[in-house]
């Protein structure tokens, strides 16, 4: 079996597992920085290496428009084409097709919409988004489903979650088939796994019946938690996750879609997630923002015009372990491609240390004490008004 | 004595040699990637080292208004201010000057300008200049000169190229000075050369007498040749550097400014140039244009769309050793930040490993026949209609 997820030692809901897929083992919980067009944004697969990153995400919406899948396949799959031989998941293109497109349509069959990059009508089924991933082939490939605002109230959040439930049908059989099938169109390379979307907004009889039904549609390698981190305050998200815990098979990976921030992957792992994602990270990197331990950090702020000390003083990264805040400050201030690739690097490498620092809090049996002290420290450097981020 | 130039071999005109400089050797004839703002466009120091690069280039017009020198002499030099342990040169600004500023008035004591980024006024003498290149702490510093265009008439070239000498005598003063002042002021790092500008435009007089007059003012570590590749027509640009050739020193380095592209290097070093430098490979890179062994290729074209190949298959360049066509066109149609720094990446590799090359020629008594091989299959291929950089 391709797929294996192994529990090593449990803190609370929190798990340190490895999840082990066709292009090597994830050690979880663990963060997967996103690579929307087959490339982590200004990062290298070397640089991802080097930062010992296990498992990276790209997006069935993106990549069908650019380059097209039919194109990736035709070059030996997304694994050759982009140069990362680690696990790739792919998103099925649901977040994107109901946040980035536009005049969408949905009825039971599919979702017809326009592509942002062109204005082109295209119509995304659960079979064709299926059949575009398995064209990709990436390891883990996210079924299509119906995603909606995250305070939609409890009727339109069930329409979307149970349709979200029928398409999960629809995606297996057809992924099935494409398995069975095995011909010439179908991808040169190994096998995947599907993961359902577990979907219900906010509400929680949604959530608890949706994880009950998708459970009980079939055992799956993992599940992905969706529609949460849209809009509504954490506090509910806290709350669905904590739902989730409850409702998901515990020996699967769960993995919680488009999240993020250092305090919400705490949060997320605190509460059973094993699997993160999000392009919070390179995003900010691209913009001049920072994570640190201290808390965060706009480094185009005056205070850093002569300051020699590394961005993060706790941070190895290979911005900080080389370069000051000054030098930092102007390669962003003068829109240097180096600035945003240096703290691309150190934002994503800052997710995946704090996973890999959460997973040994986990075995060593004190992951309370670990990320209580964790967020105290986050909260306090990002509070204080002459920052110890800023002023070494 | 820290500068210290020794010629290994000859081949016509041509010299392998290696230029000893404070913070290590060049081996000559060597291509300098450009810093501009203490960063070679989209590519790391660590990049560097790995392509080889012996020797950079940093701009103290751009440095001194961005992040400014009195910055970058506090937070100990250029060197550790980039992290770049190797040998830097930095020009004096009098290119920038007159290209990029506005409005600028020359007179005997120097030139003002309005800054390209505020439309501040600024007054560069040649001692001022000579101060901001000793904040920067550059290894080579090149004198303050009067930079014409082109094409301009003898007359306007005789005044300039007078200046320019003129203007070396201050420079060299002012070198002087600070160095012996050695005071807080002062840059803390170790001992600098000061390169004349031999100008002249295209009139052989002029070129003669400049180079003779610098050469009776004093025992320079080094030349360089300015006012070239702005404009001029190549078989002008040859024919100057042979009298450039005949006129300067031959026991010292000589170095062409601003150039350039593969071609230019190669025609360079037949006629005595040991040093280079050109933005071209990271611009090109930023547009999506590569330098390959069989000429020039606009990565963007519609062909490579479906290209398994490797861009350059005579390269071992980061990106051609691991990534396709196919791939390196999606990344640059698609204006990921990956695709031009690995277009950079390979650009400068390339002019670095031609430089090499051309060395190693030299040195091994064929350097006539490998660079007239050369240049017929760099031409060859850009001129072909399916050309095999295209069509492998």
């Amino acid at each position: 079996m391709p797929f294996r997820f192994t529990i090593e030692r449990t803190a609370g809901a929190a798990r340190a597992g490895v999840f082990t897929t066709p292009h090597g083992a994830v050690e979880t919980p663990s963060f997967m920085p996103v690579g929307t067009l087959a490339s982590v944004k200004a990062i290298d697969p070397d640089d991802l290496h080097a930062m010992r990153v296990q498992m990276i995400l790209a997006n069935a919406y993106h990549l069908h428009l650019r380059p097209g899948d039919e194109l990736v396949r035709q070059l030996g799959g997304l694994h050759r084409f982009m140069g990362w031989d680690g696990p790739i998941l792919t998103d099925s293109g649901g977040f994107q097709v109901f946040s980035l497109a536009d005049l969408r349509r949905v009825d039971e069959n599919g979702v017809e919409f326009k592509s942002h990059l062109d204005g082109s009508t295209r119509f995304f089924t659960p079979e064709l988004v299926m059949r575009i991933e398995r064209n990709l082939g990436a390891d883990v490939i996210m079924q299509f489903d119906h995603v909606i605002p995250g305070q939609s109230d409890d009727v339109a959040a069930r329409d979307a979650s149970e349709r979200s439930i029928r398409w999960l049908e629809r995606c297996r059989a057809e992924f099935v088939r494409l398995d069975e099938t095995g011909d010439a169109t179908a991808a040169p390379y190994g096998e995947q796994a599907l993961f359902p979307v577990v979907q219900g907004g906010i509400h929680e009889v949604l959530r608890r019946e949706a994880a009950s039904r998708t459970a009980a549609a079939g055992d799956f390698a993992g599940y992905g938690i969706g529609g949460l981190s849209v809009g509504e305050p954490k506090p509910e998200t806290y709350r669905i996750l904590e739902v989730m815990d409850e409702s998901l098979p515990r020996e699967r990976p769960r993995y919680l879609m488009g999240v993020g921030f250092p305090e919400d992957l705490i949060e997320g792992v605190r509460r059973g997630v094993d699997l993160f994602d999000c392009v919070a990270p390179t995003r900010m990197g691209r913009t001049g923002a920072a994570f640190t331990s201290l808390g965060r950090v706009n480094v185009k702020r005056a205070e850093l015009r002569a300051d020699g000390a590394p961005l993060d003083p706790n941070c190895g990264c290979p911005l900080c372990s080389r370069f000051s805040r000054a030098y930092l400050r102007h390669l962003v201030t003068s829109d240097e491609i180096l600035g945003l690739r240096l703290l691309s690097l150190h934002n994503v490498h800052f997710l995946v240390a704090l996973m890999r620092d959460a997973r040994a809090a986990i075995r060593d049996e004190r992951f309370a004490r670990w990320s209580r002290e964790w967020l105290e420290r986050y909260y306090s450097g990002a509070a204080s008004p002459s920052s110890p981020a800023t002023t070494p």
